[in-house]
């Protein structure tokens, strides 16, 4: 193995007993780790297990041991030691705890190196797609547990199959980083997620903190511990904390604001100074709000629309450029931008009947505009988008705008003044600035400011692997959070109101978006 | 349950959650529990188990809470949490885990009422006896499994009896306070003490800490921790340090001395401002030492004696008032005692023939002076006591003083100097002070300085379980402790070597015995 030192792996030699240094083992190792960490005040403790099998391996002839430690609540736990000749080397698993999928990644504990991936449909699905049914279903007799038990066979499967992908054994796993919504982290721990849809929304824990795997039956190393990221709330989620953690919006110096588009619009802005947060389910005109925009992103699936106005035809692009069967969230937002710098569509998002043309066809009596003609489809039909699904799309842009805008408007900065917009998820990846600035979804600033974060969550469980130092700083960034909760009064309806126009009601802000 | 509030229980209200105050459950009540404790900057855990009741207990009619929480290497952890007017009252149990007796004393940690008390043998006896028996046993494939198991099944047995007697349930049972030898509190967390009997001596932890009961198996609340006293090192262990905390030897102004005679000699001297100890097991000179005099005490057993220079007659008593079969050790200590005083042996520790007179008997070619005659023995033999005993005896008073001397004399002071005299165990309850000093075995002092502490490991277990702050005071005296590792060395063998006359070489320093 590498001989680095990296995160929670040390290497240290321990020093022989003799009768002039005879303290206990544990004394003599303790000793030494609180040399190497050079923390004399903190506290070192000892699984009892490792404790049991400590002079053994202080006596084997290698005095080189690898160390592996984390810290929690003020002091450091001891969960592995192995002389280093022949250690195991460590290892570590960052997991995106999502309602829909779980992605999971494992990561060398010493020298930080990905060592694989893999993704499986979180299986809480079957009792319920949306966070909500698996709440109510939780209060059922044992409903609690079931769910529990689910999403942990799961994790059980995949880490070995994971493990047996990368030549590791389960038992090296010595630290599981869990990122997940405030829902999906109370299920996985078994705590009770009924008072979170309750008025006044109460999680049970807000730091979960180091959790023994085995308390779990997570059946990886017996003394593997699991970190789950804490969260804000009931609706800000350690999901977003890691993606903060991920971006660094929180060591930045310019005011930035990170988007996280998934079951809610999650909203943070701040820099190394201050923190402000709010997530979008907060009152009637989100429902139905940012999240329902088009399929999930897979192949065949649109995700760029241009619009050629010299040959009035669509331009499509599929993933994985398969026949096209649907539109996602950014191609939706990338077709209602063409269709309105087009022409096609007025600044209400209504449909030009002129400048359409036979595009527009009639389905039950609705209005339908014809993106892809049933020859070009996968399907064989028409893929289509109704005044209703526009409608549908212009509301939400709305939503996001004045979430933006009452957000910076709180700190008393404007839109503008925002360095770097983090867009994160497969929103992010996948959506274009320019079309979401064009319907005035997000705002007119420099394409260059918007950077796609992927999967922050992911991304944010896999530094905590990295180093010792992230348990704090998440610690920081969770105490620097102020949570705006979203007031949906009449200041908010006005905004709402006059976002509900493409770009916007004040054209001043969007200098950029040009309509033919 | 009374509602006073001591040690470990505290009892406070949880405010309701509100749109004000819409902080996790678990925030909520980590928060009152740090105002509570003035500890804002200690952190507080929750074991899991407890996590998942959380929300359920905070929403019950009653807001008053009766939390049980221990500190543990710098942070608490709550380990229990029941509304007020429905908690069973949480209890404790003090153990003395001696090598041949284990003593469990019940307690409630809210009022430190003293529930019962309960004793047995330690079951590792059949093993062997002695400490050297079991470390060696516990070499043997499974046999350390096999010791920690007995222990172990024994402690459960005798909790479920105890608490049985006590009227309460062993889910009770939150914390158990165990002090015992360092060889005996390895043993019951199964860590192999092969390193303590072979140089540099080395045991595997000094400061065992506080552990989860369910780790061995106790059967008490799922939640329940066990705290282990810390040792010194493998010769001075948990016990020494609970007699240290009973005694209050740390706390006092003028320098004070604990004797503990156990299967060692210990010794700590000490006052407020510093802490000096030292192990009788520490050279061929001490072998078979302070500690093999006469039988365990029991009923039949004589403890006193008293011999009537007038009547030339042997006073005896026995535990009990039962006809006497043997004598313990401070039996023997009497009788030598009277012997010199009396002028049946001369300074040497030798009979005098002619001031014995027919009591002189010959049996296998030794010398031997009848104590008890076959008429009034229960045996219907003479209790005799041979020159071989005497020596024996002699050999041991000596090293007792030598090694009083050498502490002393190590930090600067008289052995007349000391003010208080803390005699632990069977032996402190039984000696008489005036008999030891007749003999030379403890220095001349006035009697009253003389301080009998009974089981004083059990009482220092016991004080653990009444207060938070002991555990800091026990940390505190672990590390005050200087260990003297005693040198037998030309200055301690000619200090034994004038030690071994009646009372001393010296009789200068024993003003109060006259001989007559």
């Amino acid at each position: 193995m590498h001989h680095r030192e990296e995160g929670w792996v040390k290497i240290l030699t321990i020093p022989s007993p003799s009768l002039q240094n005879n303290t206990a083992d544990a004394d003599r190792l303790i000793g030494a780790l609180k040399n190497r960490l050079a923390t004399p005040r903190l506290e070192v403790a000892i699984d009892l297990e490792l404790l049991q099998r400590l002079p053994f391996i202080l006596r084997q002839e290698d005095s080189e041991l690898c160390c592996t430690l984390f810290k929690d609540l003020g002091h450091w736990v001891l969960v592995d030691l192995q002389p280093l000749h022949s250690a195991k080397p460590p290892a570590g698993l960052a997991v995106d705890l999502g309602t829909s999928r779980v992605v999971l990644r494992m990561v060398d504990l010493t020298s930080n190196a990905l060592l694989g991936e893999s993704a499986f449909d979180n299986p809480q699905i079957d009792i319920g797609p949306d966070i909500l049914t698996r709440i109510h279903y939780a209060d059922r007799p044992g409903g609690l547990h079931h769910l529990q038990q689910l999403i942990c066979e799961a994790l059980n499967r995949q880490v070995i199959a994971l493990c047996d992908a990368c030549s590791r054994l389960p038992e090296e796993v010595l630290l599981i980083a869990v990122a997940g919504n405030t829902a999906m982290t109370h299920l996985l721990l078994g705590l009770n997620p009924h008072w979170m849809i309750r008025e006044p929304y109460i999680p049970v824990t807000n730091r979960p903190g180091l959790i023994p795997a085995a308390s779990l039956d997570i059946q990886v190393n017996p003394q593997a511990r699991i970190f789950v990221f804490p969260n804000i709330g009931s609706y800000f989620g350690g999901d977003l904390i890691a993606g903060i953690l991920y971006s660094g919006l929180h060591r930045a110096d310019e005011p930035a604001l990170l988007v996280d588009v998934g079951t809610n619009a999650e909203v943070v802005l701040g820099n190394s100074q201050w923190l402000i947060a709010c997530a979008g389910a907060a009152g009637p005109a989100l429902e139905s709000g940012v999240t329902r925009m088009g399929t999930l992103a897979a192949p065949g699936v649109i995700d760029r629309v241009r619009f050629d106005r010299t040959t009035k035809r669509f331009d499509i692009h599929t993933i994985a450029d398969r026949p096209p069967h649907g539109i996602c969230g950014s191609g939706l937002i990338d077709l209602a931008a063409q269709l309105f710098l087009g022409g096609l569509i007025d600044f209400r998002g209504r449909f030009q009947a002129r400048a359409c043309g036979n595009r527009l066809i009639d389905i039950d009596g609705t209005e339908h505009l014809v993106v892809v003609s049933p020859t070009d489809s996968a399907t064989g039909k028409a893929l289509t988008i109704s005044q209703a699904d526009l409608d549908s799309l212009i509301r939400s842009k709305a939503a996001m705008y004045t979430i933006l805008e009452t957000i910076t408007g709180t700190v008393g900065i404007q839109l503008e003044d925002i360095a770097t917009f983090y867009v994160a998820g497969t929103f992010g990846t996948f959506i274009q600035a320019a079309s979401a600035i064009g319907i005035g979804m997000l705002p007119d600033l420099p394409l260059t400011a918007f950077k796609a974060l992927g999967n922050s969550s992911l991304g944010g469980a896999t530094m905590l692997l990295g180093s010792d130092c992230r348990m704090d700083e998440i610690d920081r960034i969770r105490e620097r959070i102020t949570y705006l909760e979203l007031n949906v009064n009449q200041d908010f309806m006005n905004r709402f109101s006059a976002a509900k126009f493409l770009p916007h009601t004040d054209r001043s802000r969007f200098p950029s978006v040009s309509v033919l």
